[in-house]
Order: C-alpha cells, then structure tokens, then sequence
C-alpha cells in the first residue's frame, strides 16, 4: 500500500449505543464500523476516533481513520460500509490523507451543538435528540454566563472528576445561544475539549437560567478547579458533535 | 357533568404505532390513549380524533375530543395524561369546549408538512422523520408543477384507490416548498385532506422533480380522476400533522 490514510467523516444517532469507543460485549459506534470493515474487506481493521462520545451522544461530524489493507477508492468504502451498517449509522464521507494524518491530533477545532427543549410540556418528537427542561430559563442570564466561560481557563470544574487528562487549560472560544420557538441550541467551539466538559457546561448555564445559581458565582466556580463546585451533567441526549476542522 | 367536552392538542412520534385508528390486537395512537385514559379515571373513555394518521406518520398538533366521565379541570388532564402516556405520546394543551364541538367535524383548516432529506448519502439523524430521497430534485420544476395542483379540485388520482369518501373535490389552498441545505419542507394546507392524499401529491412532484413526469402532465392526471395515473405513494415517515384549526 501507499501508505496514505482513509479519512471517514460520520453521521449517527448515538441512542442505541454504548457511546463511541469499542468495549467487550457491548454494542458502540467504533465497533460496529470496524465490524462493518471487516465484513467489506475480510481483514481486521482498527479505527481511530476524533473523540469518544459517549453513550445517547449523537454527531453530525465525527471523525475517523484508518489504515487501508486493501486499494478501494474512497466512493467504494462510502458505498460499501454504507449498505453494511446499520440505518443509525452513516459514512457521509471518505478521502485518501497522508499517513501523518491523525483524526485526534490533527484536529484544529471541535464544534459541538447541545440542544434543549424548554417547554412546560414534553415533546415526543424531540425525545431523542434534546434535553427537556420545563422551568423558564432566563437566556440574558445565561449569556452572561456564557461571555465569562468563554476563553483561556483551567477548566477543571467542568471535567469529568475521573479524567486522567492532566492539562485542563482549554481555550473555549466560543459559545453561542440561540432560541427558536421552545428550542435553544448552544454552539461551542475550542480546538479540543475535556471529558464530559461540553454537558457539564451546559448543566451549570441552565443552573444560571433557571436562577439556582448566580452569574457572579462563575468565576470563583472556574478558579477552584473542583467538580464538585460547578452543577449536574446535562443528559447526553441532547448533545451533537457538528464539525471537525482539520488544517 | 355539564355536557362539555374535552379537546386534547396532542403531539406523537408515529414511529412505533399501527396508526392513530384503534383497531385489535395493535398497537394505536387512540387505543394507547384511551388506556391512559381508562387508568387515570377507572372509566372507558372513547376519543374521537380529527384524523386518521397513518402507520409511521407524526404529528405536532392532532386534536381529539372526548366526553369526560369526571370533572377533572384541564391542566389535570393534562398532566394526569402525560405522566401514564409513553415517551413517544404527549397531550399538549386541554381545554373545554361546548358539547357541539367535533374534532374532525369541526375542523376549519388543517396543515400538514412533509419532509424530504435530498443528498447522496442516508441520514441517521433524520431516518425516522424524513423521507430519503438520493437523486437530486429540480426544485423549480416541483414549484410550477405544485401551483398547478393548488386550487379546487376533483383530487381522485391523488386519494388512496380504497377510498370510501365520495366527495373528492378539495380546496387546495396552499403548497409551500423550502429548502434549507440538504432538506426540504413541503407545506399542505386544506379544509380537509383526503386518504394519503399527501403523502400521494409528495410521491408526485418528487417524480417531476426527478424529471420522470412533466410539469405539462398535471393537468392530465387531475382531470383522468384515477389513481393510477399520478404516481407512487411517499413514505409515511416524512408526514407530520402540524396544526388544526377551528373556528
């Protein structure tokens, strides 16, 4: 072989998955696209991953590559891994890259959207792809919010309390709040982000807006760097990974 | 009690159910209401409902209406419901309304939407509310071919060949075609729809917007009045009833 990668950008609904990354006698996305890869070449291959989303989790734009043991034109894995996944999976995208390509390392900016139903009443229709929140939510709050986590911090307050990740210092560029009718869509954007870091922003900035928790509270949240200061989890239903921007 | 009815606005994700029509041994919309229905008063309750939705078929805004063995007010209605109802079963709104009122009979205007995902690769994200359609679609094509469906018609090609209504002339107020990036929403609005009526007009300006039947040809099929000559039927999973309005 060449040598060059084959670069897969992916589309799934995460419901029925245990997230992302392959586990024993569990069904995840990873392994079902590599089982899907051994059935279209007959060889084992291993693919890597963006970023592990993790159970419910949806995307839009995942990431992921992998050596090729055999010479298909990128159309023909498009082709072939889509009539061999299942409907809740799709390849949306395949491109020969150079071996240096790495789909975790070379990535430049992750854009994560989070979605939330803000309606007194439940909406069968949304169940699945966004996080029903019945209390009126103060959007100005939240903004202002949003404006003082935005940038360079030490997020250690919005990680996972078990992550092994040592450099918690995140560079959250942006994060974006739009309504529309009962829906509000919250856009984030860094070049990487911490275990759980999206969903746990977004349970501190509903915290704001439903006023349990103040704006002036943030920035003593940030400087103690303990999880425990910053709020609950938002479900992982309601969570997108949109785009992946390489060089 | 004081004669007044119960009109329930309820919203569904279809996926799941038999249709909203009770019938035995499947599972329905109406007969799963009815049982939350049933368990939250101790009594049969019949529901009637403004429409037939299909297997598949969602809706935003299905109104029923029902006789109310006791005088629960409407928010008890209403939560009573939600709490027994399944995630994919919602009561939106309860009111009371005087004993002349009939959700179907009563019914001024009803609008429904139909979406199409148009793009080379499947969508997971949109599989269960979206009809997939790969090839690409000439959208003006479907515009000038959906102005000349528009309007008062003997609409017998476009019913379902089954049909028992005899009556087949409807006033087609409005068809409204958008798009945004790879989908396209497609807006019906009528006093009343006939059966698969929509989902039989989808499957024709698809096929004039494929370029398998001319615009030119509308005229010919409106006025031969057999279904045979209009084209295939669009899959239930793209349809949502999304409003009905009464006086």
């Amino acid at each position: 072989m060449s040598g060059r990668l084959i670069k897969l950008t992916l589309e799934y609904d995460g419901t029925d998955y245990h997230g992302w990354q392959i586990q024993p006698r569990l069904t995840t996305i990873q392994g079902t696209i590599e089982k899907a890869l051994r059935q279209l070449t007959g060889k084992p291959i291993r693919i890597s991953g963006a970023g592990r989303t993790d159970a419910g989790v949806h995307a839009f734009g995942q990431v992921a590559h992998f050596a090729p043991p055999v010479p298909f034109d990128p159309e023909t894995w498009v082709r072939g891994l889509n009539a061999l996944l299942p409907g809740d999976i799709s390849v949306q995208s395949a491109e020969e890259v150079p071996a240096s390509f790495h789909a975790r390392f070379s990535a430049k900016k992750k854009t994560y959207a989070y979605f939330i139903y803000n309606s007194p009443r439940r909406s069968p229709l949304r169940r699945r792809t966004a996080w029903h929140v019945f209390q009126a939510l103060d959007l100005s709050k939240m903004r202002r919010a949003s404006r003082l986590l935005t940038g360079h911090h030490d997020f250690t307050s919005l990680c996972a309390a078990g992550s092994e990740t040592e450099d918690r210092i995140v560079d959250l560029e942006k994060i974006e709040i739009r309504k529309t009718d009962s829906e509000i869509k919250i856009t984030f954007q860094a070049p990487r982000f911490l275990q759980h870091m999206v969903r746990n922003l977004v349970g501190l900035l509903v915290e704001v807006g439903r006023g349990r928790r103040a704006v002036s509270e943030i920035s003593g949240i940030l400087e103690g760097r303990d999880r425990r200061l910053a709020g609950p989890t938002a479900p992982p239903q309601g969570l997108f990974l949109m785009r992946i921007a390489y060089e």
